[in-house]
């Protein structure tokens, strides 16, 4: 249940259009009106890791906008989020895009100080070098996590021009570190070439199972939900949902699309499908709004963000242990 | 059969490049030319209703466009519309943008000037606030219609600011009003969230059944038409198109997306699988094309309004009793 | 002076980089954070008056986007702004889409209070229609004053579809009202066609004086800015900008477009000439940003608020008996 | 004077929005609902002698939406265009994509026909291929004429791979074939690299005079009008603009741009200032909306359009000689 | 098995950075670098047969700008293309655009100079004109081939205005000229309307067999895979990919677009289960940027030539007779 | 004189159309291909050092991409440059994305290597940190320089983030450095808001010189030039461009867009006006494709840096004892 009281949930759209006002999430309030939230949606704008099309330092922003046209109650989960618990738009975590190190601990720090309140994280990205601080920061909490990494590509390559800290090798570094449970890692959404069969090699040597995007088109969504949840179990689970797990059709605002993805509806679906896990944070990176077109990979990050927050939302309801 | 005689065809794209010319629907002779029609393609550049992006109002005429490349046979229907009925251009309906009440009564008195020369209409929007107008048109005609209508949200909103006519309530005041036959009212694609679990109870009692998006997903196109084509029986049928029941990938030109739509393959399956279905009059709206790119949008609109007429001609050619 | 001590400043870039965090204009305080301003940057997405493109309604956000890129001195004025007066973020008036006589009945009312509180306005709308509810508030607090209108347009039309609230009639309401001083009227950038000779024959009547773009490029933006500031003199001074007073190439983010405009260069060289008017308030409006490309329009748009703010600025900290 | 009786204007935009009905140039009456015409607006959409980006194709209609924001007074010239002579819109030349010689023959015929009725043609291109048939036609009427070229490249190169017939050669063609009056041959906006200096030499020994686009900025609009007066005298003329005379700036869509051009206020205060020439027909080429943003091309071709329509219109209720 | 020795593969992305660099497709060797190749890669810059939106002589470039994306190792045929076999990037057949035949004639020459030293091609056009010569240099080399042809619509037309070498007609032509083998004939993701249905008629005299857009939706791209695998038998096969086979949603960049296509996963699918298919030859064809966004087109042509590149080369690796 | 015998040039574009074939600048033969040259094209793929939007590391292949327009004669400056000098394409310099530090020094080294050969500089960027690097290997060779610096902002910050080396410092540090001539530095086209005015203060201290955007808007180019000349004199000169010295109407496709901006026109005008002067190396900076629309920024910088390299062949065939 909820540790904050009757939640302040969003402006009400009858008063006040969805055009108007200020972009937080979901139009809900910002953290420091309400004190205390359950829910924390964090900007991290950064995208000096990406390896091909930067950008993504503009997609926190970017979703906010795009989620002005989401509403309070969610009919593919039956429930009201912002009525379960208090989300709150935490704002952005401010970090030097000139010095990946610094970044990296300033945003391991500030995911501390916020999951040290109680609060999980809905992280908007910035690229998926920031996963690495904050999975760190989770574990320091939770202890090692099950990952459910929606993506295109592995990222859990080693490094890129001698750097261990980039966009493609965050879940390597986090293996490495300790802070994942290497029973319970699974890739969704998986394509493309790679640089050489020891990228799967190293890749399964990790622990990590991969459902692969013509999976979920030859499978259906529901047996691949099936089989990820019986992976995950009763673990607290971390959700990395890299946007270009989408087909570029889907999120053509991204910086290393890919052909043949998944819909935007086979993602929702997929995430819909994990109520009761015991999701304990969730990031959502990469949109990179200079690539984008009227807000198609906005929209569906920001839905994607909103079944996110509906699960935990709905955990802190239901009295999850987590927290 | 069509009470025109011979119908007059599209313009003849061996002799005239599909790109020149002026851009009636498919190419099809004006209203004027042939002086009576059985299917009258029909615009109504009207957004004043809209509750988030405006732009509708120049949507008729971007899908004209776009329907240049339609040609005169569908192999999908094996029927050659423009041969079977005859189908012309309408033109436009002048509405005020400044008086949606206006607008509104306008577009009644100009939908029933066609209607009673027999013609079925196949109305180009402008924003869903044209519907009402529409069915109490047709209603006035035919009676209480069945409903099939393809959306992601549900329409059936009471009022937004204290307005009763907006693009988020024509049906709620088409039930009221009685215009409807409330045994036979289908919403398909539907998906989002909405302001609360009122909003589907409300849509209930109304008459509505829903199919959602995710339904189409897991259930195939086939046994979503066998359903919906039971529901509806040999009742006049009114359909409703709005195009952002496709995903903002298939349709990003239009005023409030949502992730998770249907694909247009799975939009246009579903139309073609409504022959025999007494199809009165249909409309297709919501396309605002400062959002598109590449005519995504507004030739999927087109394909949609093509199979849309084909039904019509069919059922014209066949000798529905409707006419 | 400004009566509120030392002002607060924008966000510091520096620590928070430009792109990070929420977008008031040029990263401004709310003005619920600081309680009193001497300058209230306010919003009012609003476009139902509009008799082409929609979409000014997300004009002032967008403007807010691109102010991120403003900094706090200004060299074309050497000031800076931000620290002679407190200037302050007033977020949106929220107005009615579906009815435009509560709409500018609310915009009066809303910036009737904020002039109460000895604060200018700088509104960023939001269509031409709501000059008239500004102007009328502005009167009831200085009396009638001077107008300095840039735009393509005369805005000075009667009415469009038998409506007499649009964004081509606020002016002549505004004479009709008497809440300007028709002796100190003057357009700047007129061109492209009108209805009839009778345009100009009224509005010279209603005691406009017209520069047009094309004499803005023989005259050049000096001998311009002497003659309106000659016509200005000593009179409290209300500036109107619509944008798209601007060539295509430097604003196609508006909604009803004209070649043969200026360039922003020269707008906003205009603007800095007016140093020492008494400007009690300005807007700039019909920014559509459906239609902007890389934040162009907005960018340019950004800037010219700027110029307008620092007038302002300039004025108080100089003591103007105005406020 | 007109030979029409009194013209037939445009729809009355206080009916019917500006954005309704079909894109006819100006909202003007079609050729065929007023019989006759004074000046005949007509398309060639054609493009197959293009060098580079194709696509002018669907330049004419493209222009024509734009155009639908024209009014009927130019305050500019003083005059009132479409009330001082019958315009109307003679709709597209249908001309094969596939053979340029053939497209070329079909071109000549179809503005000769035009121009036996006593039409003055306004020709919408299309790529400049098209300017070549349409001097050969006019040169059958007038005589030689008088040539006043926009436009950034010479259009005098001999052959493109062999081909005569191209966009970059049609006035060497014309100059060849003696249908062009030698005395007076300017071109205006030059700019940009050449094959070699032998291009400026051959350009000039067929009787070309070139005012480069910087001479309009060191030299001003007015002096270089006069200059172009001065070498035109009472010659008939012809006007051919490429819309690539202006900057990309202000023609972004068009095939072979090159920077440092006109603005688009010079090009209209340019044409303005022929007042009085004897200008016999005239054509607008090269606009092609795939690279357009925002009709910022296309607008400023439909002012061109309405500059060189009312000179047209003026010089017939003048009575001139011409026709 | 390669004939080439080693064979030299793409720039290292670990030490020159994916968007550094010249863009040969994947960033292969030019095959001046390697004097010989396996597989070449060879673009046609030609878009003069194309019936409606042109563009397409800038494909390949653009597939090539994409193609810096694609790695070496292919996962979903587990196999490292560019190891099994020498692949380079022939650079561009350059063909004249003003003449048709000329152009057909430059193309069956080049094509055929490639072939004769072994290579097989993975041409990128231009638009489906090309297919014609293309395949005549294939059946001189092979005999009469099997084609697979993916795209929207049939181009087995006759004649459009007269020209017998168009986009619309090249398999028409191939069957009359005996170079394909009629009794292995596909299309694959046909859709959309026709002229008649004679259209449907005639191709089936030639020998094609069809499957639909919808066909691939209800079946599957297995079930679909096989019954094109048993149609092609140990035949050497040509693949044929018109890009508009795929939805707008997934390739706006193309010429004649048509509602209701393959996604490109399913596209990649099918591609994947033609291994061990005797490919002599593909192309890729009408890709046109200008009306792409954000490479969505593009990427997905890359991905589609890379899977036909895996194809062939895995074919040579395996020591087809073929070659 | 060229050091290189008879240069070889660009493709001819009467046998290869320009938009075929790889894209070196303007068409010219790689540096391997002709083993020696005068001027060396060069790109820096390289953006970490941005503030605010990035994406520069594209800008040097999009500004060749754009350099497909440029012919061999350069009438303004009446000078045919890559007859006059070598002038080769000499690829990219690979830098390390994720470490400023060692792209600086990569920058350093590659371009002092190239140096050495006797070529001069025309570096395509990148963003302006790379100026940095470039002037150390320049001063290594000609001693201090002269700098002529065309931006919209002073980039003679200090630090931002405690950064010394991004794309607001490099002047600065150059200063610091010893590698600038300090009695020749010049800013031109200067406009936009600064921290303080300090910024004015600490920069004039350095020695700069500076002409603001109003300044060539009031004084014209010519007088502009003139003075910029007498301030160069006779010392060897760098000038460095970035593109954000236009105004977006000119290069939306830049990172940091200040409104009131030159145009292209006058920018190219200054160019040719520096006939004469020792210019030894340059660069451009700062084209940001993922912003750009229709090339219009990348179409001005190819211009740009065809001028540059036109005075820099010049200057070569002169003789100039620079070399």
């Amino acid at each position: 249940m909820s540790t904050t009281g009757t939640p302040r949930g969003p402006v009400d759209s009858s008063r006040v259009p969805r055009y108007a006002g200020p972009a937080t999430f979901a139009r809900l309030p910002r953290l420091d009106e309400v004190g205390h939230t359950d829910v924390a949606v964090v900007g991290v704008p950064f995208d000096s890791g990406v390896s091909y099309r930067p950008g993504a330092r503009f997609g926190g922003n970017a979703i906010r906008e795009a989620s002005r046209l989401l509403r309070p109650y969610n009919p593919a989960q039956d429930a009201a989020p912002f009525a379960l618990a208090q989300v709150a738009d935490a704002g952005d975590i401010a970090v030097n895009p000139f010095d990946i190190g610094e970044a990296v601990a300033t945003v391991e720090a500030a995911a501390g100080d916020l999951l040290a309140t109680g609060a999980r994280l809905m992280t908007l990205g910035g690229d998926h070098t920031v996963a690495l601080p904050l999975l760190r920061a989770v574990a320091r909490r939770h202890g090692p996590v099950a990952l459910l990494h929606f993506d295109a590509h592995l990222d859990t390559w080693d490094t890129y021009f001698g750097a261990a800290y980039t966009h493609g090798t965050p879940f390597r570094r986090a293996v490495e570190e300790g802070v994942l449970d290497t029973s319970a890692l699974s890739h969704v959404g998986i394509r493309g070439p790679l640089y050489g069969r020891r990228d799967l090699d190293d890749d399964e040597k990790m622990g990590f199972g991969i459902v692969t995007a013509a999976d979920v088109l030859r499978r259906g969504v529901d047996e691949v939900t099936d089989q990820l949840r019986q992976r995950i179990g009763d673990r607290p689970l971390y959700v990395s949902v890299d946007i270009d797990v989408l087909d570029p059709a889907h999120a053509p605002g991204t910086g290393t699309p890919e052909a043949g993805g998944l819909t935007s509806r086979e993602l929702l679906e997929i995430l819909r499908g994990l109520a009761g896990c015991r999701l304990v944070s969730a990031d959502l990176v990469e949109v990179a709004p200079a690539y984008d077109h009227a807000e198609i990979t906005s929209v569906a990050a920001s839905h994607t963000a909103y079944e996110l927050t509906t699960l935990m939302a709905r955990q802190i309801a239901g009295g999850d242990a987590s927290e």
